[in-house]
């Protein structure tokens, strides 16, 4: 499970940064990747990286603005052109299925694979046994949301050693105990609780699309293991980046530390900023939150169990 | 007047090649810029050269599909991000006018230039004292264009040396001569056309969309000084050109040829075409047409008067 930004840049591309796309590669745990924002030229970042187009099962769109949404026909439509067949799914906030199927029923592009657009206001917008993903509203210049992507804890591990010692020898009974059935063998009853390890801890990103500091990112970011917050501004520019609808690296670096979370990863940052102001934009946050990183275009973060 | 190729590929773009766009650039004769088709990333692409967005005045598409129009509403959204504020019109096919209305309303992009877009058929579709735009038909899977940029001939220089030595003076008789006026002076009736030399002949651009070979193609490249013709695959594969509605070398060449044009540029190669192949596909289309260059990615070539 990795944090790979594709572009970290606000409003316009420059040559340093792309404007915003980040995949969450899950390969190991579910074979696939999730994309959250799909700026222009998104599926030209992706030429330079590993990640397989074929590979994007979801797309999460935290609002509608160009640098977030100008990439997803190409990516589209190159998708099914390179032989992508499985089905894809883009969750984003109202207008966005306007904005996909006007575009690709004006310029005849045919997906060779089902594409389901889904729109959401808040809540839980995906689940399954394994993965939640929640939403939450933003404030922003427009409707802007935030990502709560969080892993399921999963049982802990039969304690083999434990189970051999008393004599009992692999069979059904050990599936029955890892269910944590209780099971009589040979006139004593035997508790899948003392035979079982602790359960893995699953993790939590929180991925928040552009915003004011507010009391949703907090809330979604809680204990997060990673926050990826927008820092447009640095520290001093409070109220440009208010005017702005956006938030500075304090700003994020408070929204972290309120939420306990783990690490807090800063993008979006607006063109003035070059890569060497990076370590300072860095050091505004951790007099806040001590675990920060400014992402660059192409930067992959493993995200770790705390 | 120079033609920048922005993207010289086809369908999706390549590490090599990006899709279709090229430049007019009319910065000596106009002080602006013409810009043909506008695929994913062409804002991008400009990045890396001296064109500025502002001073983009005029967009022709050739036809709506993805790979010649998905860079339009980030192009035109930049534009105004990076402070231009003259009006820009937008030519295209039926449909480019929701295309770029309904991206720009759903992404919230505010222009601060008058953008104008007119949706054309064919016939000439602009004129002035010294250009005009003539658009027709091509043949494609959907409607596709041409484009013959005419520069209109300019009258020939006063020839004063031819004036000063029959003892005329400058004043305002020059300019009534220069207008090719009669006029008394001294008793005698002078004609304006023997004081004038030949009038300079305005040079012709021919740029035209995905298509078959075709008689309209030939038609607008009828003597044009450089035309910009496909050329997606390669001289052996006419069926299967035929079959995706796209040309071979060997077919555009025979258009500029049967068109007695002055130089080929061809374009839109499949990506299966690698840098040392332009040598082989050059070769191809030199066995039909003597002046050819197949285009990259940042090719710039002079228009030259014949």
């Amino acid at each position: 499970m990795e944090l790979l930004f594709l572009g970290t840049g606000s409003g316009v591309p420059s040559k340093m940064r792309n404007v915003t796309s980040i995949a969450l590669k899950l390969l190991a745990e579910r074979g696939t990747v999730w994309l959250f924002d799909c700026g222009e030229a998104t599926q030209h970042q992706i030429l330079h990286t590993s990640l397989k187009p074929r590979k994007i099962e979801k797309i999460f769109i935290t609002h509608l603005h160009g640098d977030h949404i100008f990439g997803l026909p190409g990516l589209l439509g190159s998708r099914s052109f390179q032989g992508g067949v499985d089905r894809l799914t883009v969750y984003g906030p109202e207008g966005i299925k306007e904005y996909i199927e006007t575009s690709l029923r004006l310029s005849g592009t045919h997906l060779n694979y089902p594409l389901h657009i889904e729109e959401f206001t808040s809540g839980i917008i995906f689940e399954d046994e394994c993965w939640q993903v929640k939403v939450l509203p933003l404030q922003h210049g427009m409707p802007s949301y935030g990502f709560r992507v969080t892993e399921k804890d999963q049982p802990g591990p039969l304690l083999v050693d434990k189970l051999k010692e008393i004599g009992i020898e692999p069979g059904p009974i050990y599936q029955q105990l890892k269910n944590g059935e209780s099971v009589e063998y040979e006139g004593k009853i035997l508790d899948g609780k003392d035979f079982v390890g602790p359960a893995i801890k699953g993790r939590i990103v929180t991925i928040l699309g552009d915003t004011v500091p507010c009391q949703t990112a907090i809330e979604l970011s809680q204990n997060a293991n990673i926050v990826v917050h927008e820092a447009t501004f640095s520290a001093d520019a409070e109220e440009m980046a208010r005017n702005y609808f956006h938030s500075t690296t304090k700003q994020a670096a408070l929204v972290a530390s309120e939420a306990n979370a783990g690490k807090l990863c800063m993008t979006h940052f607006s063109a003035r900023f070059q890569f060497e102001d990076l370590p300072e934009l860095t050091k505004e946050a951790e007099q806040y939150f001590p675990d920060v990183v400014a992402a660059y275009d192409f930067l992959e973060i493993e995200v770790l169990r705390q």
